[in-house]
């Protein structure tokens, strides 16, 4: 009896070593270490788990894999002002500059002077005509490149930091946690997809064709060459906010979310929509609860909301009931930005 | 020296073995079985290795490497009907059914009679008035299941065969090749998004999201018991063909594609777009030329060409002004179906 006893004692520590160094891999590849432990970082490990297991009864097959990610606010930082109203704004003397009777017309003038106040109080008619005359009437490749170059130089004011830098560490995490594991991921954006399609490869690691967004019309035509290009038109197709996402995301993927991730009024249909679908569902809000390290806004935190897109009391009170689940910044993020030390 | 002359002549012997093998290695795995060996089939092997060979002067990078295909008379049969127009004429019976008084009412009428001749001469305004009876109203999911019940029973009058088994082989060869080389395949298509989105994974291994149609509106709203669901609404958001090619191609895709594929009028600005972009570029044109295994039509083979999407003298001609390659059925396709025996 004596060589079995020794070889199943030796099993047996084999198999103590085994467990002990699973469990060391595990810590050491913890695919969201900027988060805390807790049960908004559970449920995404759960979900996670339960539809890529094999035999799992939540699996999901490779090709339904879709997870959403509206953007401002969700992946980075969109308050007090959306970096794409910054660009517009800040595009205004070059638009001026080529047509120089704006000068004197509103809202031109207004953000001519420099006024910040009285930049900050243009109506959402104005800003439709600041968003007309900078997004519009030049081709896609000098729209692009005129992004290109905005991106490299602009700075957010409060961490002087280029915008592509202030996404948010968790939510990097996510997107790659889920990628790795067979989950397509996708923007959807109530901003403009010509806009985020620029820098959406290097920034998130999502390809253009990935992303979706609100969407100006274009128009086939030709240079003086005879060469075809596309022209950016002042035409609205696709109004990417509340019911128009989940009506986008059926045009552009043509499959329902499994999981999606908002932060914002503009999102509760894609999240409902979601959530609706059979089998396993993530519907997630990011909340802005984090004074100190980003920024409180929404009723419940004192500041006062931006105009669009706000996380009201009332979109609190719908994930409650529906069973979304809300991100707190403050509780569930161990880290915002990759920048910061940890 | 004795050894080391040895040693030449073995390592000569074994390079010329693996020679051998690589050379059979190579003609068992000719990705391209069903094209006769010419000009048509060489420029396509030629691309692909160009385009996807490190170091290669016109190598294009994973992410960018977009193939867009049209579907009707691309892909598969579309003559002498598209079959999602037959789709829609075999629906006018139930939608009959569903609204007794449009068996009074042309077109309806006429299609109730099962008169093929008065049904052929039916015109676009009439077509329109069953296409928007048979594909609108209805959920998303609703049509869905309508359209997987019919092509699991609709036949081709001539091959009596399902319209998914009239796909061209070697144009689903060209689809594997280029997949098994890092390209993303697309289909472009001319006809509904929505309709070609419910076989294009199991027809031609395309994933719903890389179909790119013509595209109707759908409206959020909400069941009985509150339960959100999308309505495909008479409201034309995207008409796929001719110019909307390449536009829709820069709104659902956002990138220009590297390869492109047509065989009609409807696909020349999707030819020319792509050819228009930098590097290497593949743009060609299947020629429906082979009367006995197919079809012969458009204006230099006598059949006339259907309604929409001709194949015409002055697209012949603009094909070779442009340097597209024109893909004769006859001449380079050794096999046109799979079900056909080799």
């Amino acid at each position: 009896m004596r060589p079995l006893h020794a070889f199943q004692s030796t099993r047996r520590l084999l198999f103590a070593a085994a467990l002990v160094l699973a469990s060391q891999a595990h810590a050491e590849s913890d695919p969201l270490p900027s988060w805390n432990d807790g049960p908004v970082k559970q449920a995404i490990s759960g979900f996670v788990q339960a539809t890529t297991t094999q035999g799992s009864p939540q699996f999901v097959p490779e090709a339904e894999r879709i997870a959403t990610f509206d953007q401002d606010g969700t992946l980075w930082v969109s308050h007090p002002i959306y970096s794409q109203v910054m660009y517009c704004l800040d595009r205004v003397p070059a638009v001026v500059k080529a047509k120089p009777k704006l000068a004197k017309i509103e809202p031109f003038k207004t953000v001519m002077s420099g006024n910040r106040e009285a930049i900050a109080k243009l109506s959402m008619d104005d800003l439709l005509k600041i968003v007309t005359a900078t997004l519009t009437g030049m081709s896609v490749k000098e729209f692009q490149t005129e992004v290109k170059a905005w991106l490299a130089t602009a700075k957010d004011p409060r961490w002087k930091k280029p915008y592509t830098e202030l996404t948010y560490q968790p939510m990097q995490e996510v997107l790659k946690y889920l990628r790795d594991n067979g989950y397509k991921t996708y923007i959807v954006t109530g901003g403009g997809q010509d806009f985020v399609r620029v820098y959406s490869e290097a920034t998130y690691g999502i390809s253009p064709e990935q992303v979706v967004g609100s969407a100006l019309g274009t128009k086939y035509g030709y240079d003086k060459s005879g060469k075809p290009f596309l022209t950016k038109e002042p035409k609205l197709l696709l109004n990417d906010n509340n019911a128009g996402k989940p009506e986008s995301i059926h045009l552009m993927i043509g499959r329902r979310p499994v999981a999606a991730f908002g932060n914002s009024t503009g999102d509760r249909q894609m999240l409902e929509y979601t959530k609706a679908g059979d089998g396993a569902r993530l519907s997630m809000l990011v909340l802005h609860d984090d004074a100190k390290r980003e920024y409180a806004y929404g009723p419940a935190q004192g500041l006062p909301a931006t105009k669009v897109g706000a996380f009201t009391q009332a979109l609190y009170d719908e994930a409650k009931k529906q069973g979304w689940m809300v991100i707190s910044m403050k509780n569930d993020w161990k880290q915002i930005f990759e920048f910061e030390s940890k």
